[in-house]
């Protein structure tokens, strides 16, 4: 039985049979006790055995690390738990070498990432990834019951309207030994014919999808060949887009505000005991952040306010704001300072912004939407997308996009377009924000940064 | 508001709002029909409109495709619906060009095959992609409600374990000028510093998060090289990858049949309306079929058992079946027409499976077992893993793996390592079976095959 399972439903007196690892093992002389997990449950049980256990001097032999199956009853405990479980029988199932690198006792973050095989057996881990896993399903939840579609949009592609250079190129030939036609690579030769990259957005099928079924989302790995080696930066990553027809951009503000609030309280709610332990041993202010953020009414400011505010503080900036300019880390850190709460910032100079965001009447700025989180920086970026044919061929020409391979996305504005507007979300920006956890490397399985592709 | 939420909670006499697309328009001189939808039901609305409409004329050029906001009260419907809406507005959001595909009749799936960036509008992949999408979340909901935890395990890899002509070669190189060191690629220059591909599974990250959760899954994209254009081959797919500790051939068979109950149950619920459809007008036994795979007793054999029974018949196989061998198609369809229900085919030769496969004390079977469902043959295939340290190294170095890029992975088998079972589901395949579509092409939003990565 699991012993998430054991702890809803079992009592002292009952009899229960659980199967999982050593965490810790205390031995006296004539007793000992066992610290057991089997990782359904953040919460450890304590095993009790003494001489009267016929395997007892097999059983002091147990080793941190080993797989154990134990067989027993509930019993009242003498510490603060609930109950402890009074060993009838202890069985061994798998040994742990002595070279065991997770012994009960602190370890660096940075060493557990070279055992990143490993790691999730550690308490922190243990809470990052069940955090992970309660925040993934806590977006399908929340998309699924407003009746949005999850759409499995391709990675493949062999359109370079991103900049080819920002993809990853994948191919079947031999790069030791590429074919050549009149001195170029022969495509022709590779499995689709022509060159293929991974692509680094869902948002233009999401579209298409979006113009059937009016709310989609989609939620998958996504890669980028950026060669920087920061705390934020993995080349796999997984990411959230969801596109909305007939949604404005203060739509698009409601929705990412109720996605959010929906997402932390799911967390919140079942992921209890792990905010608690990350709260404890990783950042203190957690947990008050988390519920704060449920509570909090998102502030909205335009882009040109934004500039206002930071202009108006006596702060020496590092980069000075404009009107025309990208905001500094610097500058999100003070506005959402200031606000002491989530910030909308909207309507950013179309200079800045990417090609198929609607413009708004001033001519000047777009109708795009960043939202800044106390403590995370930059977690959502959306925008109202252009729906007009015309002036969306224009804007995509005037950035140099490659218009021939996306006549099918421009196609969605000839038939049956509306104004709908999409954002995404960079999964793991979420976990950092939900965990307390700095690094990207420590929220992801098995990360893969520049120069870094273990396991 | 959607649409699904109009037929769920708004009755006659309520005004309503709605905001959507034109499937079909039928004009009178002095009133029309509008059928109207916005993809959020399955169901679409009748809209009347009429001479007191004061926009009657332009009404009366909308053509099918257009965007439309209907502002109106629900009445009474002439038709077999439950009401109609009476429009007191209908305004034009978005006009349709002429040159619109999607008409209201019949199109083939070749030809849809050919606007995949349209399809989705129409009825019949309306209710394909529904059901993809209420097949995706059943299956999380199934494990999250089982204590299992999602694991979102890495694509990019740089162990080549899998046979690297079966693998996509990643790189961020040009390709029309490699760089090159002693005549060789010289990988140090590309992002990762060593040749890098796109893993075909995650079972191998699965199985070091299984060792710490007890129960994981696995649910992403998978890639495949495999030159084959087929109606069952596609060369970018979705699968789902359980694996979980303390659990052997038997206890993996009951998770598999009480996970594809559990999913073809919350889409026989929840898709209803869609699957009536495909019931229709794809396949008419699809309904029953699904119905009775609920209800069914999965059979469970031994390959042993079903060559013998395969030789009993008197049929004249094309392939003779043997003790040795895989069983070809004509005897998966024999074996489920045999039984009339799901099949379990268990302990298969070692020489024909894979290397981490646990052998069985016979010395000439492993511990494996497929699944054939009537109408769809292999569904899943799974087995026990291997857990002994040096019987699984040396499986591996005779089946030619490169074990020193594995050492991660034997490790697990060092230190607590526990007998454990995992399986495979190919996810579209799951989508032929709930859907009646035959063809790969045709459940996936962009299929990626041979020759063909469009849009």
């Amino acid at each position: 039985m699991d012993l998430i399972d054991i702890f809803k439903t079992k009592n002292i007196g009952d009899s229960v049979k659980v199967e999982g690892w050593i965490r810790n093992h205390r031995k006296q002389k004539d007793f000992g006790f066992i610290d057991f997990y089997d990782g359904t449950s953040f919460k450890t049980l304590q095993v009790v055995y003494d001489k009267d256990n016929k395997n007892f001097v097999e059983i002091q032999k147990m080793l941190v690390g080993c797989a154990i199956e134990v067989n027993g009853t509930l019993v009242e405990s003498q510490g603060n738990q609930e109950y402890e479980l009074k060993a009838d029988e202890i069985t061994l199932i798998g040994t742990c070498d002595e070279t065991y690198p997770i012994q009960p006792k602190r370890h660096t973050r940075e060493f557990l990432r070279s055992v990143a095989h490993l790691r999730p057996r550690t308490r922190l881990f243990q809470a990052v990834f069940k955090i992970r896993n309660l925040a993934s399903f806590a977006i399908h939840d929340y998309f699924q019951s407003h009746n949005y579609v999850y759409v499995h949009t391709p990675l493949f592609t062999t359109s370079d309207c991103e900049g080819e250079n920002q993809m990853f190129k994948v191919t079947t030939l031999d790069l030791e030994n590429i074919p050549k036609s009149e001195g170029k690579v022969d495509y022709k030769k590779d499995l689709f014919g022509r060159q293929t990259f991974i692509t680094g957005t869902g948002q233009l099928h999401g579209e298409a999808y979006a113009m059937a079924f009016k709310k989609i989302y989609t939620f998958g790995p996504t890669f980028r060949t950026e060669n920087s080696n920061t705390k934020t930066h993995a080349n796999e990553f997984w990411m959230i887009e969801p596109e909305i027809a007939f949604c404005d951009l203060k739509g698009l503000m409601d929705i990412e505000e109720e996605m959010l609030k929906s997402v932390v309280s799911y967390v919140l709610e079942n992921g209890h005991e792990e905010i608690e332990f990350l709260n404890s041993f990783v950042d203190n202010t957690l947990k008050e952040k988390l519920e704060k953020l449920v509570q909090a009414d998102f502030v909205r400011i335009t882009h040109h306010e934004a500039v206002d505010l930071l202009n108006s503080s006596d702060i020496n900036w590092e980069f000075t704001p404009d009107y025309e300019s990208d905001i500094a880390k610097e500058h999100e850190k003070y506005i959402t300072e200031y606000y002491n709460a989530p910030v909308f910032i909207t309507d950013w100079p179309k200079d800045i912004k990417a090609w198929y965001m609607k413009e708004n009447s001033d001519g000047k700025t777009v109708a795009a939407v960043d939202l800044e989180v106390p403590g995370a920086g930059e977690l959502m970026g959306g925008s109202q997308r252009e729906e007009d044919y015309e002036i969306l061929l224009a804007r995509a020409k005037s950035k140099g996009v490659d218009v021939d391979s996306i006549d099918w996305f421009l196609d969605l504005r000839k038939f049956g377009t509306c104004y709908h507007s999409g954002f995404g979300m960079g999964f793991e920006r979420l976990i950092i924000y939900l965990t307390g956890i700095e690094n990207i490397r420590d929220v992801i399985p098995f990360p893969r940064t520049p120069g870094s592709c273990e396991y």
